[in-house]
């Protein structure tokens, strides 16, 4: 049982992102047809930084859908029940969650919060409890199964595992979702541990695709000034 | 730290329900404007067992969209974490959820696994669990507070909250989200507890719109036969 | 075949609409239940002004959410095809639209653009063409019938018809859904037809639920500056 | 102004489709981290066929949700004004549309349909028909453009541009956004229209990713009957 920290695997991306946003803003202006000018943009006949400076000029007027068409799906382990409850409450998103109805939790890793780790005190109550915990899931398990409720057994014992639980799961956000996403989770405000996977996600989206993501992150990144508000801010960016 | 069952409340239902829905369905296929026919309706010159017949007739053809017209919204308590994690994956509603990040949880409620419950070997086992939880987040908290963690000594010391923990929550679904919602939930494949909540909700969506709902449930329950295979199939109806 | 202004009737708005935002705004923060605060809330034990002072001041701080438990079914007619292909593109909403392919279009009406309207020579271009409009339309179908297409005769002969065709529709969005609806289409960027009806829907928006929408509109009412950059700006407010 | 005949391009579609798939169902019910397994993945040290046979299981057993993960963008041209009314009112889905407010309608396509193109005297009715809505639109156009509309003469001129206007769209689905839209669509009981581009689009669908589309389409390819009604059946699988 031992204690996990977050990654993030980016497993697949859509292809050739940059064109294919191109072609999708250009379609809604433009009177031929993308699918014509397509092996064009595959073939490298429009410079990347024309097509880069056209999508940035674009989403700057407020147009944002044709980033919709580009989507990111990541892998990622080392995070606990709470941050994935927090996670699946985005809607727009496709999610595949490892599921503790079905996979054995008498071995369970967890997520070791850092204000914890900071306080040896409080770092031995949470780690000699989260063993305790592996004790009575196993001795639940084992009696539930001893009384017949076979596959079942871990279905019920998994209701004293903690928020601490590591999880792992898959999902996909289009670019659109994405930002919307590091608006909210990058910011000071959010959560220390969603914070943390957000921006391991932002790290990857911006290298694979900069001209949407360069100025992702907290809003006051792209603002450049808090819109939190007085209570709230973290006081990197000034207010308004 | 009681145990809790599960409670779900109507807070709200779109009034007027099924005049709505047949004035949505008619100005699909109708010249004149439902706006002018509203009146009339909400006058009960359109007697209701016509307009029912009208709106069965069409949902049968396989028009299902004009019941989203129509939304319930409940509260419920007395359901743990785990459900509220599979809830939340019902991407086509809007929930209000209690924050353990806020809501102190010295005092948690814990659902009790009816499985567990029948076991006295097992009951005694989780419950007596259950105080060392409370124990060891109220030390956690403690420690934290100690330390200078203030306000997010509860945002840390929640990770030992089990996934039996109550939770409270307020949701909205569309009638076309709830069908969709009872197809999965009510089956015996769902899990027994978000299948208990999911009967509660349906027997009251079947008493405040029967035209919408009297067909309503696991799949089954409209087919008149088992349509999820040998494997997995309850029994209660036949194979096709 | 007469000219149609646009009319926006509601049909239903969840009731108590102030009292369930609040309910659920509460429910994340509060250890009690908001199923036993409903009949209190219900019963006015809570002013509707703190009510409504707390829902400002949660808004203020960024949570949006809880306004998604409280929708608006509009009827509206006197629109053209152009604006209810713009409408539909809206994804958190549902939609019912009177169709042509079930109703007959020999005696459409038509949406005149006010700058049509306005010059004497267009107008009389305008209106001509649309009466032979209606011709072409009915050869179309007398032809399409007299060889036997029946019913689907309607189908084919509706591809004459012109974006200008009158449409009725019903629909029902939540509160954050027409928040961002506004925002997009009441400034003045947005084509004018669609804005005539948004500003239409916001005043009995205001009117139903003014601690929601009193702010709504385009994004600039909110911010007191125009967000839409120099090239956009209709110069109503200054630039940030 | 010539006829166009409707053309699909697939422009994206997710990489390493198969093994995403594989890899999302196979992270709900594995104790392992998919992010491992990915680079074996994609090494091909599990064979295809195998990988294909695992998800045809999970998927006729109801679990649907993984194949989201997997997305395709295609570019159409060649479909009506009328056809993309209907096609963007799936709403899990992303859209770019050429916009009649910015791209001249001067010279616009049409799309025949094949029940006019079959009797002479409606083909001739239609045709000519089309070439009098082109001298409407320029004369709209240049009396707007000649009283000051400038750029705004064209979101007024296509008042009168007909259904039947060509338009261009880039799209994207997901794969169970396109299942469900290929069983509304690709059913004669949808027009001939979207049907036909539903059926290019399946095919290239189901030449790129077989394992999801192999029995996609209307609904009875899967049941093997029809599922729609006496009423509405085409006849071509047997009633249940």
């Amino acid at each position: 049982m031992p204690q996990k920290a977050c990654r993030v695997e980016l497993l697949a991306s859509t292809p050739d992102a940059t064109s294919l946003i191109y072609a999708a803003f250009r379609q809604c202006y433009h009177a031929g047809f993308v699918g014509d000018m397509w092996p064009r943009l595959l073939a490298g006949e429009i410079a990347a930084d024309k097509q880069a400076a056209f999508i940035t000029k674009v989403m700057e007027s407020g147009h944002a859908s044709p980033i919709e068409h580009v989507s990111f799906t990541f892998a990622v382990e080392g995070v606990s029940r709470a941050l994935t409850h927090q996670l699946v409450r985005h809607r727009i998103a496709s999610y595949s969650q490892q599921s503790q109805r079905y996979v054995d939790g008498s071995d369970f890793d967890y997520i070791l919060p850092p204000a914890i780790a900071r306080i040896p005190e409080a770092k031995e109550r949470f780690e000699s409890f989260i063993a305790e915990i592996g004790n009575a899931y196993r001795d639940l398990k084992n009696i539930l199964e001893a009384n017949g409720r076979g596959e079942k057994a871990k279905e019920d014992a998994r209701f004293v595992l903690p928020q601490a639980a590591e999880s792992k799961i898959v999902f996909t956000m289009n670019c659109r979702s994405l930002i919307n996403f590091f608006e909210h989770r990058c910011c000071t405000r959010a959560q220390w541990e969603i914070r943390g996977m957000a921006n391991q996600m932002l790290d990857i989206c911006r290298e694979v695709l900069p001209v949407v993501f360069k100025t992702a992150g907290a809003r006051c990144e792209r603002l450049g000034y808090c819109p939190e508000g007085e209570k709230f801010t973290c006081g990197r960016y000034p207010l308004p």
